[in-house]
């Protein structure tokens, strides 16, 4: 994939750039070998690769804010990176850019317990978050896959859920306030620690605005009690349909699962294959969580197991102990390494209402028909975010464009019928192009004209989220 | 109290602008009359009043544009209107300006029970909601006092709670999309019917806006199942601090009551007088409530007696059928009414910190001695939102302008310990002038280009929300 070439001007300022960057922070904190700075060609959307002219690791609000004003001063983008997980090519970087890493930034700064938030800096991973705050019996609820290595400042940027945010929310239900630095090097204070904050809420605005508005590097969050105890259910069905029916009758129920987690077929097999969690050879495959006190969860899983023998379910087999449940989670925590061992895939993230499940599951199906790609679908059920995973062979020619026109299909599938785009993963340049499909020309004009507030240069966070077509012009002005 | 005049050039315009109304509203739906207008000169802040130019009361998204589109091209203010149940002056109109009322778009335009949600225009009163779709078992969470009159546009303007917001969250947590008219006319579509939807989260800085951004004719609302039951539990204390601390207690425990409401003995007093609830004679009365089935409900209340027990309380009354119910109950839905018999009293609506509790309700306590105006506690406690009512003498000269300087000293209190000045009632034209005391002057500008990006003529909602000092200069400039 062949990114924007450096301007001649800015190249020529590469010495300069550096000679400055270094003036403001420590020696250790300034990347620009072209050895080292290959590191941060790319994040987890690995088709798309541009190594950075520079990259800085800051450690403090103080230091981000000094290399945003300088960057700002001499006219260079900037592209921040969290922990570089993205799916999307959140953090990809463009030639004439320095990339602006949050890795340092990872202390807790504060824990209140009582009115339950902890304040981070942004680099700190998801996990840790939780971890800081475990032992006084505590949780920080969104969850991504990637939570071991995924740093709060990307969640932020991206909006990220999890399995339980069908309970819990995603990012944006469990994010108090932050700090943001504007592109200027303005550190500015958005939300609080307490509930909504009083003034105009731009904290929604800024979560979920993958890195286009500001960076954060300060962040409270929400922590939350540990449930007494969870306890999943595992259904099985044989069809992709009744599964998705039954979905949509738990959610009508008004039971509140922590998780529904789906699987086909394909899906099922390969992870089989993989992690033998000894799941049945059936069509569709729900996992439903439960959590809360002994009463609670039995009498929500009443209700559960009750509605899935209304769909005639080929399998119902609900955890007896700590090990049952281990083993029903196995195989779904498994089953992206799973896919990984036998198939390259490309793994999408649309959204769409839960009502839409089975139409959406059938047109997949008719649609790897189509192309002559298999689909195999695991994803967060509950929720309506599915992440059919298009499985190809990345060194077959032509393979490759043939999955992500497939997967433009599918993503356009999920707009079409009341949803959208992305779920968590986020636009990045992946789907800029797509934009149009869930936007009319008038709707992007207003996401631009936010964007103009915040970034009236245009150099945060180059290329990504809004089709080039519509941002070209404004970009070109900037540059002048 | 004094309201700006009209300017010569827009009264002089009036019977243009009523002729133009008149050509794009049907007649009964334009208002001008001296007399027919002073129905609108307030809304529940009646210490300020002023009658508009004209009122006009479209039935469709398609004639509040044009009515904006027209006032726009005018150069007349608007101020849009809900119910008129403001108790912030939020919808007070300013001499020059037509008001924009929502009460004919009362319509339900969708219910789909699979996906829980339900469409309707924005003129609805909160409980129709309800009412529209409890038949088959659901609800809209939010719950403000004064819900059998007030507009979800209202709702929407002043992110409202209410007594069930603890669990459910406020307007701005339940609402999933919104039809916005700008003040040219423009209109647009922001959110959806599922979850979170594409693009930048514009939803969230709309809620909670109070009309100063655009007017909502249609929203999308998040409905929900109908718990089972629910049981709540009268906790008398012998000291306020020490019912704050059992607030503080219950929320670090982790249980999510459905409501914590607090009473002191002021409260308490008048309230017995009026409603004979049987309450204790005691400082301070906490009801709590939850919901769920019986299980649950057994399950969280153990949990919350146990704490409150190691409070020492003087009193603990488990409710033991629906009749004990509707008694504890009786007392703190009579409390407003209540204290309207016995004095005229002004209405805060704080937030602050639940563990700043103890603290606020001693420092309460000492300014009400300072300023020789008793004051009685009634409020949601488990979000921290406070509604302290200051008893005055309305006849009594100086006894308003000496509420109103405590009233103030109390909010700058609440931002001081941390919180906001305003729950849910917004800033309208009761707290513009201590937004001060809240944001910094940087703070404010931010909010201020906000609203030049909706608004550039700064036409819709004058004079509101913003300290009159901080926007002088843009209307000014806007007025040329």
């Amino acid at each position: 994939m062949q990114m924007p070439e450096p301007s001649a001007r800015v190249l020529s300022q590469k010495t300069q750039i550096v000679t400055r960057l270094r003036e403001i922070l420590p020696e250790e904190a300034v990347i620009h070998g072209e050895f080292e700075t290959r590191a941060y060609e790319c994040d987890a959307l690995t088709a798309y690769k541009c190594p950075p002219l520079a990259v800085v690791l800051p450690s403090s609000t103080a230091e981000v804010s000094a290399v945003l004003k300088l960057c700002h001063e001499m006219g260079v983008p900037v592209v921040p990176r969290g922990s570089g997980t993205s799916l999307a090519g959140g953090a990809l970087p463009t030639a004439d850019c320095v990339v602006l890493g949050v890795a340092r930034l990872n202390d807790v700064l504060e824990t209140d317990y009582d009115n339950r938030f902890i304040r981070v800096q942004s680099g700190r991973t998801n996990l840790s978050v939780t971890g800081a705050v475990e032992e006084e019996g505590f949780f920080y609820a969104p969850d991504p896959s990637s939570q071991l290595a995924c740093a709060i400042a990307g969640n932020i940027a991206m909006n990220s859920g999890g399995a339980h945010c069908l309970k819990y929310g995603v990012t944006t239900n469990n994010l108090l306030g932050v700090t943001l630095v504007l592109m200027d090097g303005t550190v500015t204070q958005i939300g609080g620690a307490y509930l909504d904050s009083g003034g105009l809420d731009l904290l929604g605005l800024i979560c979920g605005s993958e890195g286009q508005l500001g960076v954060v590097t300060e962040a409270t969050l929400r922590i939350l009690r540990k449930p007494e105890g969870a306890r999943p259910v595992l259904i099985g069905f044989d069809s992709n349909e009744v599964a998705g029916a039954c979905v949509s009758d738990i959610i009508k129920a008004g039971v509140l699962p922590v998780a529904i987690e789906f699987m086909d077929r394909p899906c099922i097999r390969a992870t089989e294959a993989f992690a033998k969690a000894g799941y049945p050879d059936c069509e569709a495959l729900l996992i439903v969580e439960v959590e809360g006190s002994e009463a609670e969860i039995a009498d929500q899983l009443a209700v559960i197991t009750k509605i899935a023998r209304r769909h005639n379910p080929v399998e119902l087999r609900e955890s007896g102990s700590e090990e049952e449940s281990a083993k029903i989670w196995l195989g779904r925590k498994s089953a992206f390494g799973a896919m990984g061992q036998i198939n390259d895939y490309m793994c999408l993230d649309g959204t769409i209402p839960v009502t839409a499940l089975p139409l959406v599951l059938r047109r997949i199906s008719e649609l790897s028909t189509q192309y002559g790609l298999d689909v195999a679908n695991v994803f967060h059920a509950g929720d309506g975010n599915m992440h059919p995973l298009i499985l190809f062979d990345a060194n077959k020619a032509g393979d490759l464009e043939l999955c992500e026109a497939m997967g433009a299909d599918i993503l356009k599938l999920c707009v079409q019928v009341g949803g959208c785009l992305t779920g968590e993963h986020g636009v990045g340049v992946e789907k800029r192009d797509l934009m149009f499909d869930q936007f009319s020309a008038q709707d992007l004009e207003v996401q631009l004209k936010v964007k103009d507030v915040f970034d009236p240069a245009w150099l945060l966070n180059p290329a990504k989220v809004f089709p080039l077509v519509a941002t070209a012009a404004r970009r070109l002005e900037a540059a002048e």
